[in-house]
């Protein structure tokens, strides 16, 4: 085997950096040299995640006490905004998958009015590539710094973004009412994330104002070279884990559903970790713990109502597995390495 | 007091049966004289469910074997097929609340189609009144039989059939995405309703064919006055009891989001079981174990695009609760006679 | 009716006073005249808790705020620590329920070994009367100040004083195991009591060091007339309310496992709240939601070993419901008063 | 890589099957030939589990439809009590991991006690080998037929058996006290086994007379040369999976809380799956999807009272994870292959 890949991943002590570690488990090629994490630097990591005891992995340090002289790869799973000037920070020759919000907005503008302040790496944020790896393969593979997406924008872009570019579909027409596990609002101790304020019970919130609606809309107004709105409703369920996106769309004039369902599964087919349904509908119960994002196609109701059920596992496909996927891409390996999982069920 | 009503219970022993006699307990006029449940006849109530024990209710016995001439009052939780025969037989003196769906739909070429089979009790399907409580108060209490709605109908109409009889929004522009708790399903032995099969994941089903679009699509037509047809997405979450409709709609001409909740508002502001909220988004949480519906209105981001989150209790105002609110209407009791719940929160 | 009873509760804005606004709705003596909530002061009680929307109740105010001359029943549902003295300041008038662990422990060294500080009201901690009504009536009735037990040992001592009491089990020999739902822990934000910590797995915790033991054991103790020390251990299980204690002792030579259940059947025959079954073994679903205590008595395989299940909802009769039988006791109101309730279930 | 290793897994459809289909992924030696279902027959496996969609896996068939001559290596996954024909027809060549409880019992007469009827091969129980890999590594390697152990007897004898063969702890002085995830009662659709029934609540159930027990007693008899009783009460939490075991014992004289963590320390220092905590409670989602026990040591409260807890996964190292692993050992390939596992957590 070739010289390990000395691998950093910052912000280690939060659910994205717990996923990495589970993934990156004998990795042949990645091997993990630092773990950083500012408010519990010091502690070996089973302190912070005793599920991770016994795998002989560094403690966690300050990101300043990180000599990146010798690392090759930094996963980035800190907070939205912290993130940039940390990367900023990091010499040329460190490539990186970065899994918070800062660099997925192309735009300056925008980043301002979605996340309330200017950015601070603005060259960084140019030169930064959005990363689902299906959609962008080979932008992401000459990359210096991939922007790993959102969960929700996987699971909407990855069966809507064809069907824009195809122009199957009507432009503005797309009505995303997407279901979400906990994991995706993080480990920080909020009182509405307390088990009993969440266990039993499911709730709408953001409407009309998601950040991830914004990331969407880019990537979709990028194919269609036509501003592009969608309707985006996330909704949180009792469940640790997992996604599940319902789609509305109205199909472009003489536009079958059995197109819609041929295309993507051609657009596919050869996708490892995309899976197009020909009967039934996806459960999220089908990908968790995995890389993949099963959809199903299906006829609305309405008048030329489409309707795809996309589901994905927000931990993995929805940030640390794709995380790693592009960095396998990014680093000339197979995509799959380390990726090639069963769902836990039950 | 005055002299209490004799009241029956048939099909006591699945979940809306079980729900109903929690919310009959000290009942101030109704008497439960008779509980029948064809498979579990000869037991008492609590080798059924455990936690009915001590309450000194009658035990389950066969159908044929309750006396209705000294009955006045019957609810039926019997499944769908098997009700309209046994409601045809009762005697004309009884008043009848039945939950099943079997008189839901005016039209009987309808139930055809979406049921399978002709209607054994024409006769009675027509006199049957649709029993949203709120929606048709003076039909519900001149009816003799109330056809108890659904529960994904009770959540959707709630909220929309206002705003279509206003015409407030436009006809065939309503998408609904309903949230439900696994109780929905009823208490058969059935391998996808096992925990196992549902904890920890997410799932749509019946996608363009579940059978209470056509109640829902029946009473927004009615009051349009031209045919409306609804998209419906039914989902299942891992939770025992809830739901929570998310609906889109486009606004007509000229009309704001603020003329909606205002309408809205104005139109349930007498109403001891629905709230409209004037900020924040209605959660499942909020109503659990109570009859009330409680509804959010927000703008979407689509041009036009109305947003409203309708919650209840599955159920409660889903099944037995409206089951017992059309009854006390229906012998001229105060409405929220034993509905007077605050939420089983946390 | 006679006139209302003023009331207060401090501390409303935790599980416990939430619970107890859910069991007060509609009580026909104690009238809710203030509502504290230091941190909360001057919201409306919807704004903490939106299920409690609609329900006509003071705000939040602060307790220097609350004038207690007019008011005649307390109930503190305040932190350990913080309650005492605040409970001290209040007029004689004023008779209080108190549902923390500041006045339970009788003996002023034990108060201070367990909770490390000196207690700061010791003349109240002397009359404080320790209140599982059922095993003090006579007491509870009397007295100002009911210290209410904690929900494990409300679980552990309904079986177990009587048996110590007649002497039916060996005195050193209860070894108890609990299973607490999650909102035992309460409503700060902690990130070991977020959803996805809890959800899917169990563990112990406290093992041999819970503060509750000491409870248990101080009532043992005073009916066994010799010291009394067991074995307690719980567990968090990922549910929002109820307990189930599972508990073994030895049998006294010559009881039989027969004898223990006429012994606690004849003991609790009289009691509204307390069942003692005949078959079958207690599931905490029975009980959820409701005021009962629900236990079952069994042969274990060891030689003379006694096991009993207990189960009740922590948040009824493990804290809110008892609290409410307790100040019913104290005011000469039937003890049911407000507590007939059905579990919900499912 | 040398010659695959032709694998059959009878029983498939159950949830042992597919567990075992999940840790097979990409196993470097076992190869999947064939896979059985009854009832099931003729479909694919995605038709059973849509999560194993994509794993080009053989179709279920009959087990009369397989040809075993050509097959080395036999995972029954049959219920109790059909297994023991089905393997006892298998040709002589076939080595067979039984997940069933059919051949663990090595005494006859013990078999038709606790199952009811003679045991129908009784020349083949006798030569099968109890494996609990860890403590039967010899025996295991060279055995042809393995009586794969129960979940509740694996959690359990981990930790107690050294202690007993050692003479550490009182012969007849083990409570255990578990707890289990709902996968352990497999896919058979039974009401009682609901999302409805088990979400938001726990039970004991099987008190004194769980069959697992008198596993757990005959392999503690055989190290302690005198026969052993226990007590232990299973019960059901509402999880999918996972298992934790409190057990309580009282030390024998001389004997210290830390002899008793340092022996087992030292007793599984070595072992790639049995990790005994120094601080801290072993919980059961450090093991969720692994084939890990760990077990933390305690000083209990009564006079010489030892608490062990003790969790593993059911559905891996209690049950298709160690039957993984003693494939692995009965062919020779390093026991952790496909073993190496990361708790999914959250």
């Amino acid at each position: 085997m070739s010289k390990p890949i000395h691998t950093a991943i910052l912000g280690a002590s939060g659910y994205t950096g717990a996923e990495l570690l589970r993934l990156l488990q004998n990795h042949p090629a990645f091997h993990i040299v630092a773990l950083t994490g500012d408010s519990q630097a010091g502690k070996p990591i089973e302190a912070v995640y005793p599920h991770l005891r016994g795998r002989n992995l560094p403690a966690l340090v300050k990101h300043t006490e990180v000599d990146f002289s010798s690392i090759q790869l930094v996963f980035c799973c800190l907070p939205h905004g912290t993130t940039q000037e940390i990367i900023a920070s990091l010499p040329a020759h460190v490539r990186i998958v970065d899994l918070s919000a800062d660099f997925r907005l192309y735009d300056a503008a925008s980043y301002e009015e979605w996340y309330g302040h200017a950015h601070r790496a603005l060259e960084l944020q140019k030169s930064a590539v959005y990363g689902i790896t299906e959609l962008n393969r080979a932008g992401i593979k000459a990359s210096r710094l991939v922007a790993n997406p959102g969960c929700y924008p996987t699971s909407i872009l990855l069966p809507m973004l064809p069907l824009i570019e195809a122009k199957l579909i009507e432009a503005n027409s797309i009505i995303a009412n997407s279901l979400s596990g906990i994991s995706g609002a993080g480990r920080s101790a909020k009182q509405e994330m307390l088990f009993t304020e969440l266990d039993g019970g499911v709730s709408a919130y953001g409407i009309g104002k998601h950040r991830h609606v914004v990331e969407i809309e880019q990537e979709l107004t990028a194919v269609a070279k036509q501003p592009i709105k969608i309707s985006f409703t996330p909704h949180l369920v009792p469940m640790s884990r997992g996604m599940l996106s319902t789609i509305h769309a109205t199909l472009a004039a003489g536009i079958t559903i059995e197109k819609i369902r041929a295309t993507l599964s051609a657009r596919y087919a050869a996708e490892p970790f995309v899976q197009v349904l020909e009967t039934g509908s996806a459960s999220s119960h089908q990908v968790r713990g995995t890389n993949n994002n099963v959809m199903s196609v299906h006829a609305g109701r309405l008048p030329n109502e489409l309707i795809i059920v996309s589901v994905i596992d927000n931990l993995v496909k929805g940030a640390s597995g794709q995380a790693l996927q592009n960095a396998n891409l990014m680093f000339g390996l197979p995509e799959t390495t380390n990726l090639e999982l069963t769902a836990v069920f039950p």
